[in-house]
C-alpha cells in the first residue's frame, strides 16, 4: 500500500521542479531584487524552535517567510521530576498567538506524542489547518475525539511525495523510517531556498512495510541545493547504525520457537505498529491467538488496522475474555506497560490487579522496549514483581528484542552527505545530543560557523549567503494540570514541593480587629507533618508556644494582622525546627470576629 | 600494610581449629545429645535477614544460636521515590529490641553506608559492642562524631584473619576485595557448623593494595565443611568476571596523557579509596597537584590517609584555595557528585554555584562511576550543564573509567565452588538478583531444596541435616525524617503525596456551637493549587458555593460539626473537580466562637 502511495512522487516532484515552486518563488523574489540594494536582495527565512532543543519532547518548529508561517509538529513533553502534579508540558506559543494571521498551517512528521500531543491544546488557541499522513491523522483524530473537538478542526491527509502550498512556502512530504509507520521528513521549498526537516528518522534497509526511507529524494534535494538541514539528534551520541526493525522479528520467532508450552505476553509501545505486526506474524506462524489489552494499545491497533497499516490474519485476534477458551501454548497477549507506567496493563498484571489476566508460573513475558531515562526504576520494580509471581521475563536491555527508531551516527552522516546542506541545525535532543551532532558535521568538513546549535526561541535568519541568530521570541514550558493550561507556575510548584517534603501546619485564631484580643484559638491542624496521635505532646507544646506569643501581642494591643501572622509563623517555625529538624509549611489564619 | 595484617591468619586459624571452637562446641553439644532423642540432637542456628533481601541497601543479618545473637552489618537504604521528604530508611529492629540480652555484638563487613549507615540510630537502642576493620571503624567514627555519640559506643578493631568469640559463636574476619578498602567476609564458627557470609565482594587478582581476596581461606573452609553460605547477589545477573580496579588506573593514565594542557576534574565515590589512590598516582606521574573538594570526600581522604590506606606523595595535595597559583595543566580536582546529587561539589560546579571552582572551556571532567538506578536523569542533567559551559565530560557508562565492586557470575560460581556449602542463601539484592544467584547454584548441581531465596524476617533454621524456614519476625522500613525516627508512616506519606499533586484548600468558618449560626467566614486559603491572583473568580465562586451549603445548614439549625465539615469537604471537592479536574486536599476548620 505504501508503495502505491510513493509512486505519486516522481510526478509531483517534476511538477514542482518545473512549475509550482518556481512559479511561487519568482514573482515574490523579483520585486524584492528590484526595489532594494544588492546586499539586501537575498530573501531570508526565519527558523524558530519553540520546543525540542535542549530537551526531549515537545517538538515544535516555526518557519517564517515574509507574511507566511508554517509550523512543523506540535508535541508534548512529560513533566520533569520537580513538576509535581503536572500531567504534561506543552510549548509556549505566545509568539504564534501574536501572529495568528500569518499562520498557514501545521505540518506533522508522524504520530508520536512528542510531535502531535500538544495539538488539542494549541488548536484551541490557533485553529489552523493541519496536514499529515493517514496514520498520523488517524492517531490525532483519536486524541481530538477525547477532547471533543474533532468536528472543529481542519485535517488534511497527505501522502508521501505530495506537496502542499502554504502561502509562499511549498511543503513536500518525504517518506522515512521510524518506530511508527507513515513517518515523513519535510522539504520546505521557499523563495530563500530549500529547508529540510528530517522529523524523527532512521535508515531501515529492510523495513516491515518494504518501504525504505526515500534516499533518492534526499539526494535529489542535495543536488538541487539544500539551504538548511534540521536533523534528528536523539541518537547522535551513539556510534554505528541502528539495527533494522526486522531483526526484532527474528528474535520473536526464536523466542516463540523456544517457548512451545507457555503463554507469551509482549509489552511494547502502542504506536509501534510495525513491532505489533511482527508479534502478530510470529503468533500466526506458531498457531497462537492474539489478545490485545491496554486502552492505548487497543485504540492504536484498531486505528492501524482500519487504515490498513496493520495486517491481521483472519481468526487471529480474539477478545481478552476469550482467553479462557484456549490453552497457554495457544495464546499471545499484546499490551501496554513497557515503561512500568502505574496504570498500564503490564503493571496491573504485575501487581495482580488486572481483571482478566493473572500470571501463571512460567508465563513468558517479553518487554519489547528500552527503559526511557527516568523510568529505569519503575521498569525494574515491575519486572521484579513479575519474576516473583513465577514469570520468565526478558527485556530489551538484555535481549535483542528492541531497536531504536532514531538514526545513529552513521545514518546521521548519510543524511548530511545526501542533502549537503549549506547550513545545519541539529534538532530534537538535549544539549549533549545537539553538540554531538554538530561534532559529526564538523568531522565531515562542515564549517563551524555554518552550524547552529540553538536555544529555544532563538530566531535564525537564513539566506543563500549567510545565516545568523538575529533575536529571540518568548518560549517556555506551559504546564497542563487537569483542565488548567498554564495556570500552574513556579510559585504553585514551589509550594507543592514544600508541602511534599514536610507537610503543613495551619494555625487558626479568631481575634477582634478593634483591640487585638483573642476570641478563640489558636488551634493547630497539621497534615503530612507527623502522625498526630503519637505526637500529642509536640502539638500541645506548639500550641502553647504560639499562644504565649499571641498573648504578648494582646498585652501590647497589637492590631496589625500581618505582624501577628509573621509572628505566628516565625515562632512556630523555630520551635518545630528545634524539636524535629523539619520545616513544614506554616499557614497562619486570623479570623476577624 | 594489609599484607602484614593478613600474616596473623594462619596462626589464629590453627588455634581455632584445634582449640577454641571445639572447646566451645563440645560442652554445650554434649548435654543436648544426652538429654534428648537422636533426631533432636543436632544443634541448629537461626538466620534472619532484617534487611538486604528483595531490596538494595539496609543490609542487616541476624545469626542466633541458643542464647547468643550476632548481628552482621547495620546499613541504611535511600528512600524510594514515593517516600516524600524522607531522609533515609533503616531496618525495623523490634525483634532485636525484644532480645537485647542475647546480643553479643555487631560485626561489620565494610564501611559503605548500606552496611554501617543505620548504626547511629540502632546503637541508640542497642548499645552493643561493634567489631570491624580499621578503615571501617574509621569511617564509622566520623558518623558517630556527627551524631555526638562517639564516646558512648564500644568499638573493637579487628584485623583480617582475626577471630572474635561472641557467646558460643566465633566470628572470623576474612580479607576480600570490594570498592572500598578493608572489606571482609565472615566465617561464623558455631556448634551447628560454619556459616560464611561474603559481605560485598569481588575477586580482584591485581588489587591496588596488592592483597587478593583470601581464596585459600575460603577453600580451607570448604574442605572443613561450610554449613551455610550467604553470598552477595548484586551482580548475579551479569555474565563474566568484574574487571580489576587496576584497569581503571590505566585509563586514567591514558586520559592524563591525552590531556596535556587542560585542567582535569574527577568525580567518584568518596569511599572508593583505591580509586582515589589511582587518581592521585596518575596526578603525581604527570606532575599535577591535587585538590580535594566535597565534604564527604575531604573526610574520607583525611581518614584513609591518617590510617595509612591512602598514600599521598609529598607536596601533591594542595588546598582548594591554592588552585589559583597553578596553571590548568598542573591541576587535578577530586570531588563528590558522581551521582548528580543536588548539593554535591560537581553539581554545584555544573550550575556555577561553587565558591572556588568554575568551569573553564575544555576542562576535562571524568565521572568515574556508573549512575545508580534512579539517578540516571540527574547525572545526565548535570553532564548537560557541564558540556554547555564548555567542559569535556566522560563518564563510566561510556568509557572504562569505572568498574563495579561486586562479583559477577563467574566470581560467584568461584565462591560457591570454593566453599562447597551444604546450604545456600543468596543475599544483597532485589528478588531478580537473588533468583539469578539461585539459578547459578542450580547450574552447578546444587539441589533446589538446599537453596533459600528468603524474604525479610523469614527465620531459617539450619543444622547439618536440614534447613527450613520455621517462622518469621517483624521487619520493615523505618523512615528517618529530620530528628524523627519512625514517626512518619503511611498516613503522613499519603498526605504528602496528595499535597504534592494538587496542593490544598483550607476553609475556615467561625460558628456558634449553640445554634449553628455563622459568625465569620467562610474564608478559603489555598496553597499549591492554583496561582490565586489569576484565579480570583474561581476562588470567589468556590467561597459562594461553600457559603450556600452552610446557609442551608444554618436554616436547618444543624450543629453537628462533623456533618458540617463533611459537607464543606464534599461541596468544595465536587465544585473544584468539575471546574478544574483537580483534587486538592480540602481542610475544613470550624472555630467555635
Amino acid at each position: 500500500m505504501a508503495e502505491k502511495k510513493e509512486k505519486k512522487e516522481p510526478k509531483e516532484i517534476k511538477e514542482n521542479k518545473t512549475a509550482k515552486t518556481t512559479k511561487e518563488t519568482k514573482p515574490s523574489a523579483k520585486p524584492r531584487t528590484r526595489g532594494r540594494g544588492k546586499a539586501k536582495a537575498k530573501p531570508s527565512i526565519k527558523v524558530i524552535a519553540l520546543g525540542g532543543l535542549e530537551e526531549i519532547g515537545k517538538n515544535m518548529t516555526v518557519l517564517e517567510y515574509g507574511n507566511d508561517i508554517v509550523i512543523i509538529d506540535c508535541g508534548l513533553a512529560f513533566p520533569e521530576d520537580d513538576m509535581l502534579g503536572i500531567d504534561l508540558v506543552i510549548p509556549d506559543i505566545s509568539y504564534l498567538a501574536k501572529n495568528t494571521d500569518k499562520i498557514r498551517g501545521i505540518v506533522l512528521t508522524h504520530g508520536h506524542e512528542d510531535h502531535i500531543g500538544a495539538l488539542p491544546y494549541i488548536l484551541k488557541q490557533l485553529n489552523v489547518p493541519v496536514f499529515g499522513t493517514l496514520l498520523t491523522l488517524g492517531l490525532l483524530e483519536n486524541k481530538l475525539r477525547e477532547h471533543k473537538m474533532l468536528d472543529k478542526v481542519r485535517l488534511h491527509t497527505v501522502v508521501p511525495g505530495e506537496k502542499v502550498k502554504l502561502g509562499q512556502m511549498m511543503v513536500e512530504f518525504i517518506h522515512t523510517n521510524h518506530s511508527i509507520a507513515d513517518a515523513v521528513a519535510l522539504a520546505v521549498h521557499t523563495p530563500a531556498g530549500i529547508v529540510v526537516h528530517t522529523g524523527d528518522f532512521k535508515v531501515d534497509y529492510t523495513p516491515i512495510d518494504g518501504d525504505i526511507i526515500n534516499l533518492q529524494r534526499f539526494a535529489e534535494l542535495g543536488s538541487q541545493g539544500v539551504l538548511l538541514l534540521m536533523s534528528d539528534s536523539t541518537n547522535a551520541e551513539r556510534k554505528g547504525f541502528t539495527m533494522s526493525e526486522k531483526t526484532v522479528g527474528k528474535v520473536f520467532e526464536r523466542i516463540f520457537e523456544e517457548t512451545p508450552r507457555n503463554r507469551i505476553m509482549v509489552a511494547t509501545f502502542s504506536s509501534n505498529i510495525h513491532r505489533i505486526q511482527q508479534i502478530i506474524n510470529a503468533a500466526y506462524m506458531y498457531g497462537r491467538k492474539v489478545a490485545i489489552i491496554g486502552r492505548s494499545m487497543v485504540n492504536a491497533v484498531k486505528t492501524a488496522s482500519e487504515l490498513d497499516y496493520l495486517w491481521i490474519p483472519p481468526r487471529t485476534v480474539i477478545d481478552i475474555n476469550e482467553i479462557r477458551n484456549y490453552r497457554d501454548e495457544q495464546l499471545v497477549i499484546i499490551m501496554t506497560g513497557s515503561q512500568g507506567e502505574t496504570m498500564s496493563a503490564l503493571s496491573r498484571i504485575a501487581s495482580n490487579e488486572h481483571k482478566q489476566v493473572s500470571i501463571k508460573p512460567d508465563d513468558k513475558i517479553i518487554i519489547s522496549a528500552s527503559a526511557i531515562p527516568g523510568n529505569e526504576k519503575s521498569v525494574f520494580r515491575m519486572m521484579n514483581e513479575l519474576v516473583k509471581r513465577g514469570a520468565n521475563v526478558v527485556n530489551g536491555d538484555a535481549e535483542d528484542i528492541h531497536v531504536s527508531g532514531h538514526a545513529r551516527q552513521e545514518e546521521l552522516k548519510l543524511m548530511l552527505a545526501l542533502t549537503k546542506p549549506r547550513f545545519f541545525m541539529p534538532v530534537h535532543g538535549e544539549f549533549m545530543h545537539l553538540s554531538c551532532h554538530r561534532d559529526l558535521a564538523l568531522s565531515m568538513g562542515m564549517d563551524k560557523k555554518d552550524i547552529f546549535v540553538m536555544k529555544l526561541g532563538d530566531v535564525l535568519e537564513v539566506n543563500k549567503n549567510e545565516a545568523k541568530i538575529t533575536g529571540s521570541v518568548p518560549t517556555g514550558q506551559v504546564m497542563v494540570d487537569g483542565l488548567g493550561v498554564g495556570d500552574v507556575g513556579n510559585i504553585v510548584l514551589r509550594d507543592r514541593k514544600h508541602l511534599s517534603q514536610d507537610g503543613l501546619m495551619v494555625v487558626v485564631v479568631s481575634m477582634d480587629r478593634e483591640n487585638g484580643t483573642i476570641i478563640a484559638g489558636p488551634d493547630i491542624i497539621s497534615r503530612g507533618f507527623v502522625y498526630v496521635r503519637e505526637a500529642e505532646n509536640l502539638m500541645d507544646e506548639a500550641r502553647k508556644v504560639v499562644l504565649d506569643a499571641l498573648l504578648k501581642c494582646e498585652e501590647r494591643n497589637v492590631t496589625s494582622w500581618n505582624y501577628i501572622k509573621g509572628l505566628i509563623k516565625d515562632t512556630l517555625k523555630n520551635y518545630i525546627w528545634q524539636k524535629t529538624k523539619r520545616s513544614p509549611m506554616i499557614l497562619p489564619i486570623i479570623m476577624d470576629v
